[in-house]
């Protein structure tokens, strides 16, 4: 047996997520104290053999090593600011979503009160979480990043990413805002085909070879993007990518017009600007500077 | 030599995607008559053996098959409507980019001269044509596709849709809407983490696994949706999904919120209307019914 083997930890908040990572680490043979602000969630994880506390400053107090997994940044904040006392010297590990700043609050709170602080973010959902495919984002303290990395990659790939505490949730909303685009950009089109009868998923059988081919173009445009010069041959222009026909097309089925109209914006400022001829990828310019 | 290699071909505009078209058709040897309104465009493709017509109406009395790579929609009218007479008997396969109802229009247009009629959609770039991975969509006459299909085959796979020839418009601009709307979402994420000194090729290089995975996702949605309830189990809900952090991580970077609100505006709709515990492929119903 191992150190890392031993590592005893508390997880605090046992939604979905907190409930998978309380799971994997009781499975990968941890000490788990778990705790949850509402009574019941704990039940399963108590018959695989996690300890369950009473309130979370038992929890805190249970272990050298702290999960916190909560509903968001003020639920963070309200459960943790009574147990800075008893948090101090101990490591804390945020995997709560919340922006780059709280992380970053967050951590000069943790500094202040003599804590360890690590931030997290995951790519994953609940049932991923130990499976291939998840992945987890850190920021915020190496030395515990690197101490507790076994007992953190119980739970998927995890990768830091730098002192900046605010910056695993920085990477970790800006992956999910990409993710949660292309979701409404397949819908869309699959909004569009329903009024001539096609099925959702005979549109998926379609569009998921095309949407996976057509990520490795993003490589491209992430290399135009960071030359700076979007002037550069053999680029599909600005003017050639207008996206009339696909939004007269979205009218005549019927269908809101929204989702392309944003594209359409980003396009056109570009356009209006006198770039018509240079590169697609010049829209992040759109993004980057906002009207 | 089969009957298939000895087709003779006129193709109709000698843009980027028309000369591609062209110089595939020639390559794999078929004896192909170009014309386009510019001159000058027709020099490589006579090079490499290409017959050049110095009108549109020679292109088409050369070839019993005549394929059209137009600017647009109108383009098309405005060269073939005076050459209905000469193409009469023929065979017309429209590959120029139009709405749905502007292919119906030109296969209506062509039934009332005689004209047998195939829509084409292009799913590739000019330099993908001919190569793998190159799709084209195809609806209209059955009996074009069919016949032609061997020399459909060398732009790339050749897909049928129906007799409806507005369908493979329709598919061609619902998948174009899913990739387009992808790669705003992939600037989004990129343009937020820019102020942190992340470059465009590193957040291409953790998104580009990250879409990637989630594209096989989309199966899953697109279930959930042909199924019609979205209360089933197990789904992530859309007041879980809910893009706030999103949002202000993005304005806390500084950049636009334009393309994470549209997202953020779907759910709502749901959540609004007292959907918010549903899951989250119930964002297709706020595009299928614009407010």
């Amino acid at each position: 047996m191992t150190t890392n083997d031993s590592v005893r930890v508390s997880v605090l908040g046992l939604g979905a997520m907190g409930s998978a990572l309380a799971a994997a680490l009781v499975t990968a043979g941890h000490e788990t104290t778990v705790w949850n602000r509402s009574a019941g969630r704990a039940d399963d994880l108590a018959a695989q053999g996690a300890q369950v506390a009473a309130t979370a400053g038992d929890a805190v107090q249970a272990s050298h090593l702290v999960i916190a997994c909560l509903l968001d940044h003020a639920s963070v904040r309200e459960v943790l600011d009574p147990l800075a006392g008893h948090l101090a010297g101990r490591t804390l590990v945020n995997v709560t979503t919340t922006t780059p700043n709280q992380s970053r609050e967050m951590a000069a709170w943790a500094t202040e009160a003599g804590i360890t602080y690590l931030d997290g973010g995951i790519m994953a959902v609940p049932q991923m979480i130990g499976q291939p495919g998840s992945s987890l984002l850190y920021s915020g303290s190496a030395d515990a990043f690197h101490q507790y990395r076994p007992l953190l990659d119980r739970w998927g790939t995890s990768t830091y990413h730098g002192e900046d505490p605010g910056l695993a949730s920085l990477y970790d909303l800006a992956l999910l805002a990409g993710m949660y685009v292309m979701f409404a950009g397949f819908m869309h089109g699959a909004a569009m085909v329903a009024p001539a009868g096609m099925t959702a998923s005979r549109f998926a059988d379609m569009a998921v070879p095309l949407l996976t081919a057509m990520t490795n173009g993003l490589h491209e445009y992430a290399a135009v993007i960071d030359g700076g010069d979007y002037t550069v041959a053999g680029q599909q222009s600005l003017e050639f990518s207008d996206l009339t026909d696909i939004l007269n097309a979205s009218a005549e089925q019927g269908v809101s017009t929204e989702v392309v109209d944003m594209v359409q914006r980003l396009l056109r400022r570009q356009i209006d600007a006198g770039h018509g001829t240079e590169g697609f990828a010049r829209i992040i310019e759109s993004i980057k500077n906002p009207c």
